[in-house]
């Protein structure tokens, strides 16, 4: 072939073959988003990159609340009303737990939720990487999308706060504690990954990201779901010479944010919880960013310089709703839906 | 103190201590025989050591079913309709498990019950021994006696087998698959005690043997009960040598187990299902055995050579009607109840 002759065939290749789609997720926002690109795109080939800062090891179980999130809401298995965890379910361990006084005592785990953890940490421990465990969990959820851990390695986000008991002393708690435990309501210092230094992104996670025809940040939390994706290393140097564009959804809308305990997060990192200055946190790529463009609630406003930014409803109502939000994102990027 | 005044002494400690009682159990029958002991002697020192070849590590957890019916029998937590397992139980981590196709499937793990597992499995991976697991466990059930596992090493009852799908071949598979999954119902050449050669008696076991005032054993199954607490060595050693009586009661009836399926596992070590066979299977402890009396029920009759026995009703269907079998095994020991 000449180079005039390759590039027509890639071309068509281009053409020929489905959407790429990188998204990068929390929890429940990240969950109902990903609901919404796959109704507008059932064929597309969508992958997930899962936040796992929250993971934690609790009475010997590996709770992976993100992924866990994204494969009962994709799968069927979510309780709606709550957001996390499953429908129908029952309290008994956790009952029985309080009772040993077996600590932590905070944490919300339900019987049915109880399977996903036993199958994941026997597996874990026989040796698999996280990356395979989520894969033969959704064999089971079939979500509809492929849902890939940012990283196998523990890199989980631990929060430093004033000790309640003696406010005089700074200790660090995993996020869980901080988040479920203590509503966030605490002295708080600041956030460290724990094991950043360490780890990489999964298998296949930067070529996903750099084969990818668009990517999307979800209207997740920018500082414990996309920033704690972010904080593995290698991560944000793909999002930063992918040749897809990249595009980001706020999870804010008037200053508040939509679910969760952004503000609370924001805060912290002194970053005011406003759509245009989580923008402006992420930044342009054309700087030291990661965005090219930029889609706000459409009674928002925002300058982000050097990023594309667009004011489309946001309200994640439904699956319909939210694939409206999907179309624009891939509109910024040119991609067609 | 002369030789005559620390004799005098002893005795009068003797008399004046509670009556130290040792009881070698398994799971059901054990259970209910040890609220016989207890309804009769509620302020005895009593020691059960339980079997704990049916051990098995399933879903990454570490289970001790009779342990555990010991444990909820003797705390108010058992379903006393099925004789093993939480009362109020409930089934969803694993039906969820079976949706997941993880094995094995055929085991009861219930709900509430899981939470026990949950708590001895982290103990356990912490390095705590399985009889420290097992008195912080007790810190919940205050079961009224002290519960002591046969050992802290793994010392499993595995059963030879003809695989069912190739007749040809012999396998061994754990005890638990064997009893639950196959009701014994499979052809069967053998048991073998895996990790007998490595294992202790657990911290305390032949003390309390050796310092009992008097030693039972419950009419529990004599093979994979009993016979499996014999198998750690040094447990039979104390049972021959300790200065206490040693007085065993019948599991079987008019040729039939009460309970469980002793009968198959007789056969299995090829004994007759009998009170006398089993009397001599266990052997007088003037000769190479244990025994030094033997209760077998009314309607039986027995002749163990070296072995005082017995007929009195066997029947445990209340705690009172055991705590008169406990009389008169304490009765042949000349322990005065």
């Amino acid at each position: 072939m000449t180079g005039e002759q390759a590039d027509i065939a890639a071309e068509i290749e281009r053409i020929d073959r489905k959407p790429r789609i990188a998204v990068l997720v929390g929890g429940v926002g990240g969950a109902r988003f990903l609901q919404g690109v796959r109704e507008l795109l059932p064929e597309a080939d969508v992958t997930a990159l899962v936040n796992v800062g929250d993971d934690v090891w609790m009475h010997g179980l590996r709770i992976c609340p993100d992924l866990d999130t994204c494969m009962y809401t994709l799968g069927g298995g979510i309780d709606t009303e709550r957001g996390w965890g499953r429908v129908g379910e029952t309290w008994h361990a956790k009952e029985e737990l309080a009772k040993y006084h077996a600590q932590p005592d905070w944490f919300g785990l339900g019987d049915r939720d109880i399977a996903t953890h036993l199958v994941r940490s026997e597996m874990l421990r026989a040796g698999y990487p996280l990356s395979a465990v989520t894969e033969a969990l959704c064999n089971r959820w079939r979500p509809g999308v492929k849902l890939l851990p940012a990283t196998d390695d523990r890199c989980e986000t631990h929060v430093v706060i004033s000790d309640p008991d003696d406010p005089g002393e700074r200790r660090a708690i995993h996020f869980q504690e901080w988040w479920v435990r203590y509503r966030a309501n605490v002295e708080t210092h600041g956030f460290v990954t724990i094991g950043a230094d360490q780890a990489k992104p999964a298998p296949g996670v930067t070529e996903i990201i750099e084969g990818a025809d668009v990517v999307l940040l979800a209207p997740s939390n920018p500082v414990v779901s996309i920033g704690a994706i972010l904080a593995v290393p290698g991560i944000r140097g793909a999002l930063r010479t992918t040749s897809a564009k990249v595009v980001g959804l706020s999870p804010v809308i008037g200053g508040k944010p939509l679910r969760g305990m952004a503000d609370e997060c924001l805060e912290v990192i002194g970053v005011e919880t406003s759509a245009e200055a989580i923008g402006r946190h992420f930044g342009a790529r054309s700087d030291t960013g990661i965005l090219d463009g930029w889609l706000i609630h459409s009674t928002d406003e925002a300058d982000v310089p050097g990023v594309e930014v667009r004011s489309v409803p946001l309200l994640m109502s439904d699956p319909a709703a939210t694939a409206a939000m999907v179309r624009e994102a891939l509109d910024i990027a040119g991609v067609q839906a």
